[in-house]
């Protein structure tokens, strides 16, 4: 449970930045270096590998060095904890709301 | 769209924490004072206080003074944003799957 709440620190920590959420969907589209994706964010180098980082150190991509070239593309960890975090979350407000419902209900017509 | 990203920022961040998402689970069944959160949550008032401040100013938790008691309950805000981009990502995931099963089913059978 400790390290299920671990990972999904990690998880949602990743996605707190746009730039990382802007990577993740652009490597969707095919994999790219990390000097294709610097130049295309218009960062430094150094920048956006402190985001390369933070996302490959959350399983959310993967990177690979040939030679020089470091190349990303999306990881094994493909936000599911998120998901289901956020079900229980929605089923939660749901569930407040049919309370509401219900009580309203109750309560029409009384003085 | 900076606003939005900003907003999102703040979301993501909120939830990358487990006491916090455990809180606004916690609020989701009632209200609570800051002190019943704290020994709920087996916490110092301080530290709890700086959780409740992080969720406040993302929206997620409102707070109300009256005399010495600060009481929280769930805030305006319900993570649509959130959900909004699990589901773009979601999506992107699900593209990626199509044109991976297009590709094997164009190349089956080829020598």
């Amino acid at each position: 449970m400790v390290q299920y709440q671990a990972a999904l620190d990690r998880s949602f920590s990743a996605l707190s930045d746009a730039t990382r959420r802007a990577i993740l969907l652009r490597l969707g589209r095919s994999e790219a270096s990390v000097s294709e994706l610097a130049s295309g964010f218009d960062m430094t180098l150094t920048g956006l590998k402190k985001h390369v980082q933070i996302l490959e150190d959350a399983g959310l991509i993967a990177t690979k060095k040939v030679g020089r070239v470091r190349t990303c593309r999306l990881g094994p960890h493909k936000l599911d904890d998120v998901s289901k975090w956020m079900t229980t979350y929605k089923s939660m407000l749901e569930e407040r709301l049919d309370h509401l419902e219900a009580f309203l209900e109750r309560t029409k017509d009384k003085p």
